[in-house]
């Protein structure tokens, strides 16, 4: 059986969750905690010399990290991912873009609020910053789902997956979304489609 | 033909060169001046709305931003991209660990001292963590090479384009790579895989 380093706080974790759920594949869950450190220790760096969760251990043993590595892997030759080449690259550039430009603001200041973390000198100058480049990311979002249902094709793919993972919980960051509303649509589309789970469900 | 929204001083953009350069693809180069906000302009806006560049305007108009996304649009079926499902996985892997984990630390640094960016309170209040960050990237990828000749199976792929982008220049960010023999001997490997270009060559 599959087995995930998890942790049911954590949107990149819960991206993995929510698609194993999607295709029935069952998984044995190891939470982590991150707040602890057991991402840095010896053993689990052993494991992921970066330190991070998720990472899905395959049934050979295999480690493989990076979220959404892990999402194309899982859905290939699924209905999550297409297979026309340039749709393929579009879901990957929307999946960089939430790596890059998404996550390192939306998801960073959702975890410095809901984990209580120390606001040091050094987060506190760097807050309006990421701040203001988290709503560039949901503006270029918004600007994108304007007149589309998904971001690739007519469907949902891995990318909606990992693009939902940190936005629908970007309330839990101070992000306020009233002002969009393609934005909120489409959260209400990807929440729709069957099966899914909260991000609190393992 | 391709038409390649480029930086000559910018290792994402150098990342798509390469590669075109090595799959001996003709490209029309539109160099674009980031200093003096280029990228930002309503025109560029329009067709990139992240505002960055690299960006591939393909045959048909459609562009593609986001360097790893274009990497595999165009490795798909050549020698730099594996057949194999895991394999795939891994140098997605990889090319997610460059954009969150080096890129932000290794090729900011670089661009703040190359592009003589104004040290700001916010910039100076981060360096000393991007540079740690930086390190601790560039310890991974020690450690992973330690035993291998590239990143993932037995030949050059698009991870290793990907992450030699900004690592062979690491020196300009002011990262010494004295102790890290294996990285070296792994930039080596990289610039001896012909045909070959330089950074700075459109």
């Amino acid at each position: 059986m599959l087995r995930l380093y998890d942790n049911l706080s954590s949107g990149n974790a819960y991206k993995v969750r929510l698609l194993l759920h999607k295709l029935a594949i069952p998984v044995e869950r190891i939470e982590m905690d991150i707040d602890r450190g057991e991402t840095r220790t010896p053993d689990f760096l052993a494991k992921n010399p970066n330190g991070r969760v998720p990472a899905l251990a395959l049934e050979d043993g295999t480690i493989l990290p990076e979220s959404n590595a892990i999402l194309w892997y899982l859905a290939e030759g699924t209905r999550f991912l297409p297979a026309d080449r340039l749709e393929r690259a579009q879901v990957l550039q929307w999946m960089f873009f939430e790596q890059y430009s998404h996550e390192p603001n939306v998801a960073t200041l959702r975890y410095w609020i809901t984990h209580k973390v120390e606001m040091t000198a050094e987060r506190r100058m760097a807050e309006p910053g990421k701040r203001r480049q988290g709503y560039d990311a949901l503006g270029v979002m918004e600007g994108h789902l304007k007149d589309r249902a998904f971001f690739v094709g007519d469907r949902l793919t891995i990318a909606d997956i990992a693009l939902y993972a940190y936005t629908h919980v970007a309330d839990e960051g101070g992000f306020d979304l009233a002002a969009y509303p393609a934005l909120r649509a489409w959260l209400d589309r990807v929440a729709a489609d069957t099966p899914h789970i909260p991000i609190t469900q393992g």
